[in-house]
């Protein structure tokens, strides 16, 4: 048998391990060689996942994001860094993966709000290696599942958004959902309480940080202050559609 | 040890058994009770998918839909009779459950508008048999990786939304997303379809029949017609939000 060669990202879920596809599970455990994105100086929540998975031998690639804090996320001077960082990495990769298979691990599933979609773009474009994509749960779903509670029934509408839209747009997006999701909270999360408020939807509003993991925090919105919310967390309001049980 | 007992709800993924979470695949190969919905005379797309993994030994409960097309479904007669249908299942396998595990199938995540939702309300209700449930890869992330794009980029919106919706709510929902996803396809193309023009979004439309599956069809909306469409299938349009190589 040829030993396989290309990059193969895998989506990793929500975070709980058991949670991996039979797939994803496979494809960590025989790596020889994973890559994964993380902030300079963290561990990595992907890498953090797979933690007690991987060989012993595995070789690592810690891709560390250009530092993010100084530069505006708008400005061409941070677009710039950020593109030649996904550049560079994409280069280093396909080298590799010329004689090998690089696993990349990424959180949830990689196609929604993934960083290795960059990556991705960027392999395709050249060519020269394969490159697949294994999905994975999103992280926003383990998230509903910690609430204990669906997260859409009958003709629901779930919208999907990230807390780095301003508050105009928030509301006017939160306007026509009856479920929602909202990603990328941290320090955006004042501005999403105002937008939830303005849209009177506060009071059923719940703050899941770290869902599915030994971290986890499921808490109503309304009971926790704005500091210190984790970039992991999503806020969600369920939907409350029409079911069978309903009178009408 | 003592053996389980209760009722656990097993998120299947979107049909490719290799996409089960390491904790459903194990908990479908050790079952020895499963219950699942199909439609009358049908083999039921959650049975379809375990095909192989079951034991040779198991009890299968086949939950059959009371027929759906003679009704309205927004008719008290037709919600008087689903209502009952689940409040008798609802009852056996609660009976059942005293004394053993029920393993409950659900195609995808069993939260993102599953059928299993009415069984749990009811079974949280009566309190007296542990219920649990197990999050799955939902069909719509099946989907958009059938179509080797990813779904959503940096400020994007998703919307989730049903083709059961009216043309009208359809535009409306529509008209604040970036990306979207319709479920619940099948005869309801025809209006999707004119929605979608309606937001001179059909050009960017795909149609996706049993994501992952062996009967995995993966169209541009523009190339299908009206007729033949099947229920187990999803449109989407990707979004084409912010990336860093854009030209600012
Ligand atoms: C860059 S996006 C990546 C999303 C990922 N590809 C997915 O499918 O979930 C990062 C955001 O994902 C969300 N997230 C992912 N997994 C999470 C979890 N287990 N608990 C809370 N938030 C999570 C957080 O909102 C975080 O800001
Ligand atoms: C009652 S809903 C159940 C959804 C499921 N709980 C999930 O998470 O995907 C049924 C709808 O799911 C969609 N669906 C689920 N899996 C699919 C797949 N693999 N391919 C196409 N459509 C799928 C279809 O739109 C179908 O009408």
């Amino acid at each position: 048998m040829v030993a396989p060669t290309g990059v193969i990202c895998v989506g990793l879920g929500p975070g709980d391990p058991e949670l991996m596809s039979v797939k994803a599970d496979r494809l960590v455990r025989q790596a020889r060689h994973v890559a994964f994105f993380r902030k300079p100086g963290r561990p990595g929540k992907a890498r953090q996942a797979v933690q007690g998975l991987l060989a012993d031998d595995v070789v690592e690639y810690a891709m560390e994001y250009p530092v993010t804090t100084e530069l505006p996320v708008d400005s061409e001077a941070y677009v710039q860094q950020l593109s030649r960082f996904y550049d560079q990495w994409c280069e280093r990769l396909a080298e590799l993966a010329r004689q090998t298979q690089v696993v990349v691990l990424c959180e949830g599933d990689p196609f929604l709000y993934g960083s290795f979609m960059h990556l991705y773009t960027r392999l395709q474009a050249r060519g020269d290696v394969p490159v697949d994509v294994v999905p994975g749960i999103p992280g926003m779903v383990g998230c509903w599942h910690a609430t204990g509670t669906p997260i859409t029934w009958g003709d629901d509408v779930l919208s999907v958004m990230t807390g780095t839209l301003s508050e105009d747009e928030l509301v006017r997006r939160m306007q026509t959902a009856d479920a929602l999701v909202i990603m990328k909270v941290g320090r955006n999360l004042p501005r999403i309480r105002r937008a939830l408020q303005r849209c009177g939807r506060t009071e059923a509003a719940w703050l899941v940080e770290n869902g599915t993991t030994a971290q986890q925090q499921v808490q109503r919105l309304q009971d926790v202050g704005d500091a210190a919310c984790p970039y992991f967390a999503i806020v969600l309001v369920h939907g409350q559609g029409r079911r069978p049980e309903a009178a009408w």
